[in-house]
């Protein structure tokens, strides 16, 4: 056997233990009650340590020096990249960083759920300060080790390839039209009428409903399942998709789009290539590519007008007890497309986001690399909101820089990886559209055309392409942000 | 750390592994779709060597040598017995028989499945003679390393402890009786009348129903669920037991009473230790016992009379779209225990049951010990079903010899179990009634103090003590049959 047949036999066997991590980990959200939580932790830590030694064994140096002298065809080169890619990042830390990190983000995370509601920074600051010293001192390593600054060695775990001088640019050229844009559309939507929701949608209507618009968007059963969870998520495995939704029924609007969007993030996982299943290759090029797709979904397909029309009919038909005007492709719509100035991310809309992430974007970067301290985050997030989008936080730190749990076990990096993804969504229909017919294919109710573009141009490519090269042989160019301006501009305006 | 301590932290471990094994064994049956199957397959194969690596890890020998030198306590003896058990049983056989035997059980079982539906023996026998052959050499070596006969060695694994001597004695003793009592009560109920049950039952009012009785059975719904399969089961973990059922809308008792059932099993999962959680003494102590604790629920419990008035009550509550004579509880308890003497032993009613496994005893019992051969089967089978039900199963081989899954893939010594608990079940209520007013207790709806003896005697004594003796600790004597004739005369004559 080769010395690339054996790395990838043996990361065959890696990926079938992250399977079925990935599965106990869904039924953990989706399906396990809370007595079965003490013991499930430990099985999983078990799992966690056995996975890292795989990720660790000894003989994989010595296969990767071998492989290296072998004469691989394209594919193989990939297929070693990855594989070295993933060894790499699960040997650049010493155990006793990852141990002292895990332990600092659980008692940081776990006190911040109640200093959080009680807005207590004081309280926070203090765990928060060793959680930041310890990302720190795991970026500098993971910056020697790849020879990147500090903070873009942590991008790099997320976003491969990716490195926050272009993101700067790119961001800062964002930041030149965003707030303006802002302003114009939120005095543009002043002067609108628009039926609000209200009344009940039972949430057996609501599935019912959701799994109609699976169907539209061609999920496929056979490979996944929609279920609930508190926190929506697309998890499982490539060959066995699980989606999650929570319902809310006092309107039926966020759980159904939310449905489009993990769809979106569940069609890329089941289109990843077959033949290359079970090894880094096979997988899902980066965040930001996994979240153009959920965002295609969402932001592209989801709230286009043809689109719309679908869920107006659909939803007409399930909520037959609600007057019908409130479904009206018009009214959905506008509801779909409100932009409000306001202080929680996961509540924003489209056209704010991207000044929540900015935000995050600027302070995360400067704080890994040592420029600002901990202690100056709540001072730089009040200005940065009172400049990107009019709001001031000063003393309101649980609706400021406490409210995301990504930080507090040190998750910095990631935040970049949504707007690269609305970004790439935008390009991605740019370049669609000038070969397929998209309105007309919704329309049509068969968006097949749509998806082989998709699975052609992404999803089949795996992780065999850098970024750069599969958005470039995808859309002719790397990212260019005009794109994502363009569709806002005539969204919005 | 002493070694004792280093053994039970390594079976904490096996344990773990043994937890997402069990999670994901549910998720298989009640969740995965169709198209996850096969990754889910490779995964639980790499599992299942890894717990196999676990269980023979080669420290393990030093460790329970230095552990019989050491003092330890009665509760250490036990746990040391179990995990010496444990670790034997995983030993004993070559890798290469598992192996052989797994491949050829595989083959045999896969393509059992339409070999029986066109009756087809010769085809069967082709395949079966090799799982026979390997089962044997798989007894043998038991029987070596045990110092037991080889099918006694092969009983040992479901239930340490028994040997063929005694059960022969037992099931004989039944033979003597049962048959004409059977044909006693088949002409008693010929001049019953009895309303069967028609229309439709919706499955959720059969799922609310059924939740309605878990609830009444004080099944824990923080430490388990209750979800749907092809084949209803028990699984999960003891802090997270997950029990199935099957609905069929044209009739609502068979869910029911499955769900009552499983309910027994889940129950006993739920009451084992937790201060052993996690070593083989913690855990339940033979399959004759846990079929014991399902049969307590659903033959007990479950057709007695103050019980079937609470069903008769909910069921009434639910089916209002049925007339309620259906519901009544006279009729319920007819309809409960209808006697027929017929082939399948799945469908078979509580009194012929024993029938069916005894037969299968004797069959098994000298195939293993090599004193027929697989070609004697159908005819002993048509022999004895004569002789037990009056049947004749000459020719019929899919509703004769092969009709069961466990001999396709050598599952040799479990049917036992069967009837083993059915036994256990009806001594153990003898004994209850001693100090419970059992009636009066299910009359009230609070069946609290039934359950504390289940629990004091049964439960929380995990594997702790041999099967005699927790049998004679909780009913003063061991196993004797005469309390199952008493109570199956006293119920059907």
């Amino acid at each position: 056997m080769s010395a690339l047949q054996s790395l990838k036999q043996h990361f065959q066997k890696i990926d079938n233990f992250n399977h079925l991590s990935s599965i106990c980990n869904w039924d953990a959200a989706a399906m396990m009650p809370s007595g079965g939580n003490e013991a499930r932790s430990r099985a999983m830590a078990d799992l966690s340590v056995h996975i890292h030694q795989l990720k660790t064994a000894p003989q994989l140096e010595e296969w990767f020096g071998k492989a290296a002298q072998q004469t691989l065809s394209v594919q193989e080169t990939a297929e070693l990249r990855e594989m070295k890619r993933t060894w790499q990042m699960a040997n650049v830390l010493p155990v006793s960083l990852i141990e002292a990190k895990s332990l600092a983000g659980s008692k940081c995370e776990h006190a911040w759920r109640s200093q959080r509601v009680n807005n207590d920074w004081q309280g926070f600051a203090k765990n928060w300060q060793e959680v930041v010293t310890l990302s720190q001192q795991e970026a500098q390593i993971r910056a020697e080790a790849t020879g990147l600054s500090p903070y873009d060695a942590m991008l790099d775990i997320y976003e491969p390839g990716t490195n926050s001088h272009t993101l700067s640019q790119t961001f800062d050229s964002i930041k030149s039209w965003l707030p303006s844009l802002i302003d114009e559309v939120v005095e543009k939507q002043s002067h609108q009428s628009i039926i609000q929701s209200s009344g009940t949608f039972a949430t057996a209507k609501q599935k019912a409903l959701g799994l109609q618009v699976m169907e539209l968007l061609q999920f496929d059963f056979s490979h996944g399942r929609l279920d609930e969870s508190v926190h929506p998520f697309c998890g499982g495995v490539a060959s066995d998709v699980r989606i999650t939704t929570r319902y809310n029924e006092q309107e039926f609007m966020q759980s159904l789009m939310g449905i489009v969007h993990e769809t979106g993030h569940a069609r890329y996982e089941q289109g990843l290539p077959v033949h290359l299943a079970g090894t880094p290759s096979g997988e899902a090029r980066s965040m930001g590519i996994h979240e153009s797709q959920s965002l295609f979904f969402e932001m592209q397909l989801g709230r286009s007008q043809a689109f719309i029309n679908h869920l107006s009919r659909l939803a007409t038909q399930q909520f037959t007890d609600h007057a019908p005007a409130l479904f009206a492709p018009d009214n959905l719509i506008k509801l779909y497309t409100q932009v409000k100035k306001d202080f929680i991310r996961v509540d924003a809309d489209e056209l704010t986001y991207p000044a929540h992430v900015i935000l995050r974007f600027e302070i995360e970067r400067d704080l890994i690399n040592g420029n600002i301290s901990y202690k100056d985050v709540p001072e730089l997030w009040d200005n940065k909101m009172q400049s990107y989008l009019g709001l001031s936080t000063a003393g309101n730190y649980k609706n400021g820089c406490m409210q995301d749990i990504h930080w507090t076990d040190g998750s910095f990096g990631y935040f970049p990886s949504y707007t690269l993804g609305a970004m790439n969504a935008a390009q991605f229909m740019a370049a669609m559209k000038q070969t397929v017919n998209v309105d007309e294919t919704i329309r049509s109710g068969d968006l097949t055309p749509i998806f082989n573009w998709l699975s052609e141009k992404i999803w089949s490519k795996g992780s065999l392409l850098s970024t750069d090269e599969l958005v470039k042989q995808a859309t002719g160019e790397t990212l260019n942000p005009l794109h994502f301006q363009e569709h806002l501009r005539s969204r919005y305006l």
